[in-house]
């Protein structure tokens, strides 16, 4: 199949540090090009892939650095280049949300839409009864759960999956808890903190900070770090992430937002480390209670978790993910939206 | 012909008070529909105009209260709408500026954009470099400027025109200054006040102060208002505009952006009113220095310009923006546009 996938900008594909969307495209575009698609990407030009990349721009902006109006100019220009072009394509797969969604009818080039943000705004509403026909899939089917009441074009949920050789089983743990995330009041690390406390355990604090979140950086978060069970490495790359995430105890996830997926669960997983989080977005769609994991909503739950977490068995974090979010589970399920789609267009 | 004019949804087709672009496109439309075309308006619900009228919205944002990622929001809607609906149209006339530009190729119909805002921004280049075979008007020569040494698909300067009905010409003034516009600091007001002052003439300012230029307006504007050369009358609508400018002895626009045309101009020469500015941007195309005005840099010769003003014949303004700024030629030199854009079509 002729695949073009349309990524976002704003890091590389794959990201040299954060970045969960292009993070995902990267696994998916690097596994069909192993199963013999012709994957074209348009990302930014410091992307490595080996797929044929179409660089949009030299460099990715950073997400939180980036100027909004300017990405919005680089995103259609994105746009164009893909979609004068889509008669190369069998199908063109996009990341980068709505500015994409009036495109795929007017190219008549099959086009699918992953959702890969929270779905719960307010504007979103007039937006999808709008664009009712264009074709979506979800990360979770929690991410869709705002919607539900509308009539959409699901081509369905689709989990990330991670190639698991990225990320080696670690059967024992170095005795920490472990944040890895943006500092961003949504992600609450400032929560995690408090659980790392109350359990009297360690925590290890891998994180990026957007200008966005520099204040409440400062203003909640500073005074926090100065504990002597806090250490705060600032943000890793993929090379120490694996080892970060196996060597934690439990990966510390007490979000107060709908996360859509929250690829980091499943790294950690990968990595055989439970997590202990909010029952908030999918949450609970990828952590099994009790058996990969605990979900808490309170200070005491989790830090009550925290204690508890020895009862899982790390073994038991890696069959998950082997078994529901593999990279190849994630491309069967691509190619399944791809056929259907091409299926559709050819009944219509 | 079936013509779509595509308008931008911060204001409505015209607007109630403030507003350049959506004036144009009301006057342009208007025309257009007493020339016998089929004309579809794509606007905000609550805009007036003998068009078909496409409400996007209900009711407009309004310029600088608008939230911008609802706005875009917003106008890929309209884009949809519009282009999903191509095959209607012999020709599709945007003026929303670069979100609007890959649709053109894509859908089919003749399409061209009107540039309303300044082109001389860094990120322009790289954009205009991308959308070099897109069809583009400017609204003035000047306008063109800084992209005259890239190779563009220009269809044509079109400068604005007046439905002159709208604007009595008033032979006497009534010895006032007038500042019509926004307050922001490339209008500088500011100076328009100081000019007032030199010359020892009264100043009336109509304008809209938006949020974003609201630490401006209290930290600028509001000591300088307290003089009782000075009144302050806030945004005025169409009712009152003719009046407001038609009464004055000039108008001052001492602007220090490269203005892309400047409506109040031929507004207020429409009135009869001279038109004392800054020779930037379209100013110098609009204006002619000794006959409707004059042009200055410095507050010595702006205000030296002021008290030179009776030297003006006022219906030398009139008689101007008759013979070069009406929506007669307005009208002319975008069937002109509709028709060269038709041509290239069917010749390619």
């Amino acid at each position: 199949m002729r695949i073009a996938q349309v990524a976002p900008l704003f890091e590389a594909v794959p990201p040299q540090l954060y970045g969960g969307t292009e993070r995902v495209v990267s696994h998916l575009t690097e596994e069909l090009v192993r199963r013999g698609h012709d994957v074209t990407l348009f990302a930014s030009g410091d992307s490595r892939t080996a797929a044929t990349l179409f660089p949009v721009v030299p460099r990715a902006m950073r997400l939180g650095s980036a100027n909004r109006d300017l990405m919005i100019v680089d995103l259609i220009r994105e746009l164009d280049l893909a979609f004068t072009r889509a008669g190369d394509f069998d199908v063109i797969h996009c990341h980068i949300d709505y500015l994409a969604f009036p495109f795929g009818s007017l190219s008549g080039t099959p086009t699918v839409h992953t959702l890969h943000g929270r779905q719960d705004l307010e504007f979103q509403r007039a937006l999808y009864r709008h664009f009712a026909r264009t074709p979506l899939v979800s990360i979770s089917d929690a991410q869709r759960e705002p919607l539900r009441d509308l009539e959409l074009a699901w081509a369905g949920t689709v989990h990330h999956g991670l190639p698991l050789e990225g990320y080696p089983y670690a059967p024992r743990d170095q005795g920490y808890l472990a944040f890895l995330g943006r500092l961003a009041p949504e992600k609450q690390p400032d929560v995690a903190i408090e659980v790392a406390r109350r359990a009297g355990m360690p925590l290890k604090i891998a994180a990026k900070v957007d200008d966005a979140d520099r204040e409440y950086f400062e203003r909640v978060m500073v005074p926090l770090l100065d504990d002597p069970l806090v250490e705060f490495i600032g943000e890793i790359g993929d090379a120490d992430k694996a080892a970060f995430l196996g060597g934690a105890r439990a990966l510390l996830f007490p979000i107060d937002w709908p996360e859509p997926f929250g690829l980091v669960m499943i790294e950690a997983m990968a990595c055989g480390t439970p997590v202990i989080g909010r029952p908030c977005g999918s949450v609970p769609e990828v952590v099994v209670p009790g058996r990969t994991g605990f979900i808490g909503v309170t200070l005491v739950e989790l830090a009550d978790a925290v204690k508890r977490v020895d009862e899982i068995d790390r073994a038991d974090c890696r069959t998950h993910v082997e078994r529901h979010f593999t990279v190849a589970q994630m491309a069967d399920g691509y190619e399944k939206v791809y056929r259907r789609l091409g299926a559709l267009r050819k009944a219509a």
